[in-house]
């Protein structure tokens, strides 16, 4: 079970995929055309252009910098690299940090945020976790912000305590931001700028959803180590960036204005449909990304909306939630309207 | 040191990768144009409709075929399901298995071909492997055929020679047909008819070569077991292969005429670069593929050619190969004739 199984299903409007509702901008098309026409090349194993494009956006060394075949492959990669015995997940989290860590025989815990206390990523919380960290000093720990399902961002006061808690007991921090350049101050909020304070922090971004392009796969990954990125990039196929998604890189790096737009669609659209499916009776999270999680009377909406075409996620199989919890992104004014509409005919 | 490096080189004509040198036809074209239009979808994670017209061709169960983001990335999936302590690699060959092995901390050995015998793989060689097989018991046999860079098919007899010895010393085979489609009896010289009597082979195979599409990145894996597929697939990530990688997979299965037509090109314009090279004093080891190896009394002959645009394959990394041997794609008669001109003048 995951988003966006339109293969297996009859979907009109694809609510399962958190991706930016305004789709791509015209030079990111253009670069997808670019690409068909190199087609006959070989991708650069190197992935310098795109790099360095990265290098420059960050400020840090392009041989800190790992792209991949979307942001599975390079989660895949950190824990082959490490090959961990034991990893922390903050959770509910996206279920294909499990799906890595089984691939490699790692013992898993996780660590939940709580519905009572809407998810929040609380001072005391991470105080609890950074007690947890000293006493098992596990290998990994998979943070993500803003979380997901949840869109809550992690205040960067804590992510810093994180850091620095997973220097001490030599963890590695995979902090996934993959959501961040949809959430309201994508800068403020992310670890990036603090990257080169901490050795053993690695940080994933993912064009796929800020671009809208899940289609063409492109992650990468920021290393707080050069040694690091050398060993995950041996645990890489050659050639795993296609000459596409390169391109589509090089090309989305130029568009800021577009995801600004974007941005402003998403935080009306949020209010919106907050209120609208707060209307209908369903309990809202609050969400800072693009994204909604909210809890529903009925454990069979996501099936009654399928009926109508529309696919949203169902979160029973997040751990940490279940029946009765659904995920829904937040899309195009026009598609949020309809959503509320065959909800409240249901 | 591989081939195909056009980033960082200025290249005219490009004789280092080994793909049909008729491109791909028009079908294939429109599959990539269509792959764009539905960027916007996460690719089908279990690329039903492509293993559907796979498990056609070589009647062979869907589920025990995988596909890939390039073969380079199912080699890498098999390594980290095999988790092996040995392997043997029947070499000269490509360097990829080498990477994949050393990612996993593998111990490996090569069985080498001799010069003196052109490559060849003679009932000898393969008797005496035969006996290697027993007395080390590797995990993982890698073999190529056509090999890469030589180009030899190995016979079928000793393929099923070395498929039965694998079944009984529990050695994983792992034959590499990558380049099989653009040979002129692909399906005689194919161990895919033979897969579903041994559960321990492995046969690799990718759209790379056959359609000149590896920028776009496909490769796939018949398993002779099914256990076996599903615990290589948990080795790989979530949505590996793209929505446009999918569609030229589907489009390429319609396209047996223009792999015909490209196998006589081929062949024909082997024979015209084998006699053309000889003249000009190469010595050309024999090849039933689309490319050809040989050597050549000048070492720097790789930066000499570059100069003038021509990027060649420089085979002294190969293990059992040395300076002065390099690897030429068989393109087109135009570039044929072209490369020819300009090694004359050299």
């Amino acid at each position: 079970m995951h988003g966006g199984d339109v293969y297996r299903n009859q979907v009109h409007m694809d609510f399962s995929v958190n991706v930016n509702p305004l789709g791509f901008p015209r030079s990111v098309k253009k670069a997808m055309e670019q690409g068909i026409l190199e087609a006959q090349c070989y991708p650069d194993a190197m992935c310098e252009k795109l790099r360095a494009g990265l290098s420059l956006k960050f400020g840090i060394p392009s041989d800190q910098i790992l792209c991949g075949n979307g942001a599975s492959e390079l989660i895949m990669a950190i824990c082959r690299w490490k090959m961990p015995r034991t990893a922390i997940l903050l959770g509910p989290a996206f279920l294909g940090y499990q799906r890595a860590l089984d691939a490699v025989g790692c013992a898993k815990e996780y660590f939940l945020l709580r519905k009572e206390e809407g998810f929040a990523f609380t001072k005391e919380r991470a105080e609890f976790l950074c007690k947890e960290l000293e006493e098992k000093k596990p290998d990994l720990l998979f943070v993500t912000t803003p979380s997901n399902p949840m869109g809550r961002l992690v205040p960067k006061e804590i992510l810093i305590m994180l850091a620095r808690q997973c220097e001490r007991t030599r963890t590695n921090l995979v902090l996934d931001e993959c959501f961040m350049e949809l959430t309201e101050k994508p800068k403020d909020s992310s670890m990036a700028s603090e990257l080169l304070d901490f050795s053993s922090l690695l940080i994933l971004r993912a064009f796929t959803k800020s671009f809208s392009v899940p289609g063409i796969r492109l992650g990468y990954l920021l290393c707080g180590d050069k040694g690091m990125a050398e060993g995950i990039a041996a645990q890489l196929p050659e050639w795993n960036v296609s000459v596409v998604a390169e391109k589509v890189g090089i090309a989305a790096l130029s568009e800021e204005a577009w995801l600004m737009t974007a941005r402003e669609v998403i935080m009306r659209e949020r209010e919106f449909l907050t209120t609208g499916l707060g209307n209908l009776g369903a309990k809202v999270f609050p969400s800072e990304a693009n994204f909604l999680l909210f809890s529903w009377k009925d454990d069979a909406l996501y099936e009654k909306l399928l009926e109508k075409g529309i696919l949203i996620r169902d979160c029973r199989d997040f751990e940490g939630l279940s029946t009765g919890y659904y995920r829904v992104a937040i899309r195009t004014h026009e598609e949020n309207e309809a959503l509320l509409r065959v909800m409240r005919e249901l």
